[in-house]
């Protein structure tokens, strides 16, 4: 009988390195040949799964996977797209296994968040129940550093590293502007229920005082008149106040700041944009020239600014993936452990699936300064290292080389289409 | 007598090079010291030189002033202020005079776009006039590198590159999510009157057809059916569609897109931000997905992807205008002059301030593609070389190291405030 192959797909929204963790999940398949078969990636993730649409990763050069390294986005497509739970809809993962079983799939590595981590489980409590050998691995990856178990996830570095050099950049330009021009900089980031990536705007700060001088946190309840009086003394003080704001900033009953909105000339409700919408409070109680910058996609597929750590990583648990594995390990994922703040320091570690599933972890209240507008030293000492080095991608003309694959899919087995 | 001193002075919207320039300026100056004395910046631009606020660069360090050159913003502060008229307000470049002659400075270097040079062709004369001995030499400066008589603006390769790069890597993105989420990608990005910048997003276009698919100019007048027929048939055709819009996108009326808006929830008029306006105007007539960005500041202060070429000239031409001083020159600007596409060859050439005053260049009609939604081979030729080569800052603990000058002020010698 032929070797078991493996089933790879990414799932939710892409980072800059889920790639690199793509890499070293295929990279180290390969080196477990006596094991491991081919490996086969799913188009637009787990969809690729239901519809038998599976890329062939072993027609793909071994440059052109070590290109996966340095490439940011899901190489092989990603898709939002949850499974329901088993009493709601065993036919989705009864397809699962007759896709698998019909391509000899024996090893599932899921490459996600929470809810991706929670699929993983299902599937492998399915296999279980239905007396299909089958591995589930989960690999760890989300900007929103929202996993628990493990000391960060994979694209969680690299936002931040962004966030904090483009938070010291555009300070430096405000700064420079503010005597006779600008005196408010917000920028808005990602973060809807966790202000992990707004937090990591602290690291701009080398001194106390300096520019971010106010963070938004979905932990902390934005107060107005607290939020405008800060506002006000930060310009008294420095000429210029910097802002750095959670998409999810929010109020004390739970509803978001970028719902604040109006209509627009369309009769729309206005579109979020919790910058802009900060930027012309600030104009209307303070009269203050601004300038807002909302980030967006930018800041995850930034991977000309990756963070050396957040690669490595990325790398390291796709890698881990594969070995636990083949060392007959099931439902669970590899983990970081951090084992010293300083010099930085971490190891592989693992946890269940099953305890994974669906806990997300917000920024711990000793990190969130006492006025609820800043990151305390506990937490810079937790961030700081995760944007440590640069890992640059190669160039040509003046550009990054990202690597596109062929993505050729495996010929088709079953009749019964999805 | 004491020899000469110099006034250097950084003026309107900052870039992440103009540090460069200014370090071209003092180090090529300290090179002459037989020639020229000291070198005063103006604190805030020009308001320094009326307020009589002169910060000694020669307190600064070797290594500081070194490290201008990796450090965007405006390191003296820069101001938005335009000198009047020699008719209107005489006694503006009077004051200016006394400040001069009070500290002994014969040069004048101003580092700006075109209304600068227009003001330093105005002391020019004004000092030619009042028989004051004063070599006025601009060192241009633009992010919308508008600036007629020269290849190139100094600031505008490292945005042109920012935002190449970050079309690239946002467009990834959207293409490995298309499938079943975001179809519609609008990054907003500079340029009110000219759409340079803009046109650089054509860069991240490595064959026909790749992202950017939609690219809008101020110079091509706005048509809504047109430009949402090309969005549908670019989903029909890739599954998604990147835009990238210049501030300054217009109708045939003259008016800005980013101004058709309508009340906010405060009732002041809607914020602009024509990519939110786009986005949501493609909601509402196609029904698609969408995210947008607005890079605002992040864009212009971009040191960590700076162009090495653009580094290159920002320093060069700061170099020369003081070789220019040292040489006899007044009433002058150093340009840069392409000699070769590929592989792209410059010189620094020289064109006169009365000339250079208040023109404006555009995209030349033979950069724009007929259907007006994209760039020319042409117009890439024209770009591809100012985006060449990667100068990274040094990083410590996995942020650029940026200097903070000391910015020491003169003691003041007149009695009469401005």
């Amino acid at each position: 009988m032929a070797k078991a192959n493996a089933f790879y797909a990414q799932s939710g929204g892409v980072t800059s390195v889920i790639n690199a963790s793509a890499c070293g999940v295929i990279e180290t398949a390969r080196q477990h040949k006596d094991v491991i078969g081919k490996v086969y990636a799913g188009r637009n993730g787990i969809l690729g799964a239901l519809n038998e649409e599976l890329i062939d990763t072993s027609k793909e050069s071994a440059k052109n996977i070590a290109g996966l390294r340095q490439t940011p986005s899901g190489a092989f497509g990603s898709c939002r797209y949850k499974l329901k739970s088993l009493q709601e809809n065993a036919r989705e993962y009864q397809r699962l296994l007759d896709v698998f079983e019909a391509h000899n799939i024996r090893y599932f590595f899921y490459n996600g968040g929470g809810d991706s981590q929670d699929t993983a489980n299902k599937v492998a409590q399915f296999g279980h129940q239905s007396g299909y050998d089958l591995t589930c691995i989960g690999v760890p990856k989300t900007v929103d550093n929202d996993l628990p178990f493990t000391d960060c996830c994979p694209g969680f570095g690299s936002v931040a590293k962004y966030v904090a050099v483009s938070t010291r950049e555009a300070a430096l330009d405000v700064a420079s502007m503010c005597e006779t021009s600008t005196k408010i900089f917000v920028l808005e980031v990602m973060g809807r229920h966790a202000g992990w990536i707004a937090a990591a705007a602290s690291l701009a700060q080398e001194t106390n005082g300096d520019a971010p001088h106010i963070i938004l946190l979905p932990e902390v309840p934005f107060v107005q008149t607290k939020f405008l009086q800060k506002v006000k003394q930060t310009v008294k003080d420095k000429g210029y106040c910097v802002i750095v704001a959670s998409e999810g900033a929010q109020y004390k009953d739970g509803s978001f700041l970028a719902d604040a909105g109006g209509k627009d000339a369309f009769g729309h409700t206005q579109l979020g944009g919790v910058a802009p919408m900060l930027a012309e409070m600030i104009k209307a109680k303070l009269g203050y020239k601004y300038h807002w910058a909302v980030a967006d996609y930018l800041q995850r597929a930034a991977r000309h600014i990756a963070s050396a750590t957040d690669v490595e990583q990325a790398y390291a648990l796709g890698k881990a993936a594969v070995e636990f594995a083949v060392a007959g390990k099931n439902a669970v994922m590899p983990t970081i452990v951090r084992t010293s703040d300083k010099p930085y320091r971490w190891k592989i570690g693992e946890a269940k699936l099953s305890r994974v599933a669906n806990v997300e972890r917000k920024m711990p209240k000793n990190y969130i300064s006492s006025d609820g507008f800043g990151v305390t030293a506990a937490g810079k000492r937790y961030l700081a290292p995760l944007i440590s080095g640069e890992d640059y991608p190669t160039y040509k003309n003046g550009m990054p080389q990202y690597v596109t694959l062929k993505n050729e899919l495996v010929k088709k087995k079953l009749s019964a289409k999805w």
